[in-house]
């Protein structure tokens, strides 16, 4: 049981969309991740994700029309939903979702991350 | 299927040790509380507990020690572990607990909330 300082856990790594896990509670993972540009359309079958942007700005795309998250504020999508996540500029988010989640949901490409780390 | 913003939410309400629900993901809530004061010494007995600390300063004692969390900052208090919530002055937190969680976990008292409410 520790404190963790979300600044001082993302200065650990640089790589984008490539979450990395700094809490686990009730079968849910907390993961930071820093992401620049245009990931890939997908869903998650059984998993609703909630996204909180710590720094910049999160545009994500869905079938119907597009939402902007500022920092500060969150967005949760529920499960079975197509989002396709674009940050213009580097941004910072904390993802809450649960431990079985794929990143890219029902779609594998190269950016599928199969072993997510602790840091 | 909307962005909450936390700072325009915090300004809707004024009472402490009041938690209200801004979102809901895999059986969890995202709730938003201020804190003032000391709270009673309680646990959940099948429930973890995340304290995120939005402004202010949040002490929580536990049996063995004391912990501080500072704006930016995290805390997981797994279940079945007695802690009790300190805030010097105002202190606003975003809770992530299941839909399940009482306030005051194993203990009632005049500041037990069963009703929670959506803002």
């Amino acid at each position: 049981m520790e404190v963790v300082n979300l600044e001082e856990k993302f200065e650990r790594f640089l790589d984008y969309w490539n979450p990395k896990i700094v809490g686990e509670f009730n079968g849910q993972f907390v993961k930071l991740v820093k992401l620049k540009g245009e990931f890939v359309w997908h869903q998650h079958e059984q998993e609703d994700e909630l996204f909180l942007v710590v720094n910049g700005r999160l545009r994500i795309k869905l079938r119907d029309r597009e939402v902007l998250i500022n920092p500060g504020e969150f967005l949760i999508v529920p499960k079975g939903i197509e989002h396709c996540p674009i940050a213009d500029e580097e941004c910072h988010v904390v993802l809450l979702e649960p431990v079985s989640t794929l990143n890219t949901g029902n779609v594998r490409d190269d950016r599928t991350v199969d072993e997510l780390h602790r840091i």
